[in-house]
């Protein structure tokens, strides 16, 4: 996690990526960014202009009901505006799930995003890890059913996953669904890369909310339009009481109004969308089979990053290069050997292969 | 409560003034917004530039640190860097001090700002009640300091207080966090309108921090800089372990791109901040002396706005006017009678008096 040490404010390493912050302390410049995850063609235009537009009025509290950015949400989810409530970015809605439903044991796979287990022990639940197995491309196997038993509260499910990128059958997850709700577990299905799949509409489960009120799945604008910064995500359910509860778990205020201006310019951008799509599509398999050609181990990831094996230590060699790279030593179920990377621009692709090759080879 | 009806999207009300949305949603209109305390001002020009510049780069990550911010807001308030911890306003700091902090037994002032009940009872804590009473014009007495016994976890205290406006002597506000100290209680101490005070130095404890590591002082961009859309606020303590857990009590990213650079322009405002504690000083004997004309019972309030009592029902006779106003009857130890007004232009607040001669006269 040397990528990961702020410089000298505060003694605790950072979890995540995304660090260009401490990076640009270290060297005074910005670095070219592998280490998150998100969409490479920066804040669509429309997004900008709308942010500040907002920034005028930005005197007024924002919306604590988000009633504009919902009704927009809705057409575009094709869901009820009442099975919508937004966030301030997705993890503030996990930390709102927890606290809503208080667990005392909970399920996540290993590995799996580091928010999960963050929030559940900061509640003080028990968290039991379903290990993925690097043999089975760390996909879910028939057996994650049988983890799922009376008495586990709560169950987390990445879809397609981060960091591997892989995804399960939406067969399969419908088993899944309806084994939480044999079971009384509220699954939290996170389908925050799930628009980066090849056909998102032939996985996602949004269609079947009213089938499970024990369903509550996540989504975020941060990777698909690039704006991380900005602070947006929200939450699809039938469970409408959960939702109120979950809109209690925490303060009114938590999305900003020119989060809510961002949210609803987002949904115009359906040209970005395509764009990026493509880009992502195209740009993937040529990533992995470049790292391939360089004896590494990578997994077949359909979402906009690729985690490979490599038992070089490359973190600080690409930092050195003016490039981050997430290492994947503090994912539960994974070490110090994988990393995971984004997929970004054809340019800005071959910089980090070209990197990697001086590196590496 | 009428005037926090959503429409149609909810059935909750909302708890707080300032639904310029809701208004909006009903009239196809907005209002003039009494509401809610924030500077009149509107949106610093300095500040609009900051969030319309941020934009570009808001595809980025955060900052989890807000480093450049701290090092800014240390020099302004002349405290450690290490002393300070960055929210998504202020009430987003106040879950996290909860969570932090755990309490069983905790004891506010009422009437107080409502996230602090919200929060704990979130949490399941018990809430104790010290009541305020109107003869003492809601001022804390001598023996709030016996409430404080030993088992009470926390104190939240809010100076001046929302929604009564006054302000307790220093020195017995060091005498609370002494007594704090002696019983083990965290003390809450909101100086989030203290800057609004003819002479906020000789009322705010930032410069005991070190003598009281039992002492959390919450504070926000929000008010001051007209920048309630944005969120932004800020913990001071030189407890930093406990600032430590709470920035882990909830998501990495709280603090959006937009809001750290918004904090970092707004504090080179000074010709602004100057503009807005001249406004109000004057602005606020001249409202009082207005309302009190009409026969009401006006409290001597210290900040940007001014409780009051009238026995005639307001809230809609204004909002059919296009005015919000703040009812107070959801505050422990207040009741329907009870409204507060924030403190605007001058022109504004001649419409305001104008309405409510036309309502109450």
């Amino acid at each position: 996690m040397n990528n990961n040490q702020p410089s000298g404010i505060s003694p605790t390493p950072l979890v995540h990526g995304g660090d260009w912050a401490g990076y640009s302390e270290e060297y005074g410049a910005q670095p070219l960014d592998f280490s998150a995850n998100v969409s490479p063609l920066g804040v669509p235009e429309g997004v900008k202009r709308a942010i500040a537009e907002a920034a005028q009025t930005a005197d007024r509290y924002p919306d604590p009901l988000c009633r504009s950015l919902c009704r927009k949400l809705a057409a575009h989810e094709r869901v009820s505006e009442a099975d919508i409530l937004c966030g301030n970015g997705a993890a503030d809605l996990i930390f709102r799930a927890v606290l809503a439903r208080k667990p005392q044991n909970a399920l996540i796979t290993a590995p799996a995003f580091a928010e999960y287990e963050a929030a559940l022990l900061s509640f003080g639940c028990k968290v039991h890890h379903y290990f993925l197995r690097e043999e089975d491309d760390f996909r879910l196997r028939e057996d994650f059913l049988e983890a799922i038993v009376p008495g586990m509260d709560m169950v987390f499910l990445c879809e397609p996953n981060n960091p591997t990128g892989v995804s399960s059958p939406r067969e399969f997850l419908l088993r899944v669904a309806e084994r939480c709700h044999q079971c009384g577990a509220l699954l939290m299905l996170d389908e925050c890369f799930g628009d980066f799949l090849a056909d998102p509409e032939s996985h996602t489960l949004k269609n079947v909310l009213s089938d499970f009120p024990e369903l509550v799945i996540l989504k975020a604008f941060t990777k698909l339009y690039a704006i991380a910064g900005v602070r947006l995500g929200y939450s699809l359910s039938a469970n409408h009481a959960l939702l109120e509860t979950m809109r209690q778990a925490g303060q009114p205020w938590a999305v900003s109004s020119l989060a809510q201006a961002a949210g609803e310019a987002a949904l115009e951008e359906t040209g970005y969308v395509q764009s990026v799509r493509q880009m992502v599509a195209q740009e993937r398999p040529w990533m992995k089979q470049q790292l391939e050609a360089l004896g590494l181990r990578v997994l077949p990831g359909e979402a906009n990053y690729l985690l490979f094996r490599c038992s070089k230590p490359l973190i600080q060699l690409l930092r050195e290069r003016g490039i981050l790279l997430r290492s994947c030593s503090n994912y539960h179920g994974l070490d110090h050997t994988w990393y995971r990377t984004a997929v970004r621009t054809h340019e800005e692709n071959t910089r980090l292969i070209q990197a990697m090759k001086e590196v590496v080879g």
